[in-house]
């Protein structure tokens, strides 16, 4: 972990994104929520949403050896019927099918595409670095028009163990690291909207962006952010000069 | 971890209390906060203590060696100072000051000491495991008036981790087994409000018990609880019969 911010940064060879939150829009299923159950559409979505990171925060905490590790799918349908209990919500069979579908689907920010083609046209390798299951996350980049755009896809899967475990981290490295042997953590923008992440991977040593759409609050814990911007697009700056991607 | 629920359990040699939530009302620090922030109380400590939550699980999934922990009291901390900025309230020093040291002392459950006596009087051992730091701990049984009833007094300090983490219910056990050797995890009685840290006990192998003061959907994520109760009175049956503590 780098403990000396003020040095200056290697240029950026490559860039990994998180997916949910982040290229997904993991609230665009209150829409759905809130045509089936009126008024608690958003409610039901934080929630959710709150669950799900917590679940998969605990099963990677109480067992590093992964025995406890279950698919972030399965997590995501427990912590939606969690949610829909603690709201007092009737969520029959049908209608969890239906939110599980939407969440299979999300939502992708409009931005998404112009930005990873521009990442393209500076001849950047793109990838997702998720917490997602592999199936999902092939599923969600389809559906969102970006999968010819965006390589590689990695989960958490194959490790049984959930962000911001660094094992996570080192796992995006060495894949990345398949095709340009020398690429150090610092030479990978990590992007996440997600501050937990962000933290994780600057604890680890990729330099990262936080991408804060909604203008919240910095996470207290320390280290910033490399960098924080509020579209997508703010990233470009950072790559397009590789000499210019020095700490904000 | 004990994959076999519908096993006959031994009977419970020793209670360990969750102190957070459990023993200590995190939520009293409410009305103070309502008195700074007229209509924010509530909200405030809500995101305060999530926060809190998940900055000790960060903290120690990011880094099993420990060198990113930091006491529970400067974790507290700063999740304050990060609940405040969420909600835009003006947190001054005097402030920040005043609601650390509501958390300090925090309202105790009025059935404490009586449940606490009856422990006392049937011979069984009835300590606190922690996430709190030792100061934290030892100042808030004081403040509520049961330092005379409760012994061990446990904190992750020396661990340098935080529940769920197996390693925390570990040196729980092995504090007990210094004057009990052949103590074995079924025969302690793990008290819990907090769903995620009633799965990492039940994880781990204690019996537990789930005190779920405001009736709340139990979690979705197995294992359940062995035993639950709406009161802390709930659980005496299952000692005073040390034949009858079988599973709920």
């Amino acid at each position: 972990m780098d403990k000396l911010p003020n040095r200056p940064r290697p240029p950026l060879r490559a860039v990994l994104f998180d997916a949910y939150g982040t290229l997904f829009d993991v609230y665009s299923v209150a829409a759905s929520a809130e045509q089936r159950f009126p008024g608690r559409g958003e409610a039901l979505a934080r929630l959710w949403r709150d669950k799900q990171l917590e679940y998969s925060r605990l099963v990677s905490m109480a067992d590093a050896g992964g025995r406890l590790y279950q698919p972030f799918w399965d997590l995501t349908r427990a912590s939606l019927r969690h949610a829909a209990q603690t709201l007092g919500l009737a969520l029959d069979e049908a209608a969890e099918e239906r939110l599980m579908n939407e969440y299979r689907h999300l939502s992708a920010y409009p931005e998404n595409r112009r930005v990873l083609q521009q990442l393209r046209a500076l001849g950047l390798p793109a990838g997702i670095l998720s917490n997602g299951d592999p199936a999902m996350i092939a599923v969600a980049v389809k559906s969102a028009g970006i999968a010819d755009l965006i390589d590689p896809l990695i989960s958490v899967g194959p490790l049984r163990c959930y962000k911001p475990d660094p094992r996570v981290y080192q796992h995006g490295l060495e894949v990345l690291r398949q095709t340009r042997p020398e690429l150090q953590a610092r030479q990978v923008l990590f992007v996440s909207s997600n501050g937990w992440d962000v933290l994780g991977a600057t604890w680890f040593g990729f330099t990262s962006f936080w991408l804060n759409r909604a203008g919240l609050p910095r996470e207290t814990l320390d280290p910033p952010p490399t960098h924080e911007g509020r579209r997508l697009d703010d990233l470009l700056p950072l790559l397009g000069d590789p000499g210019g991607a020095a700490d904000a």
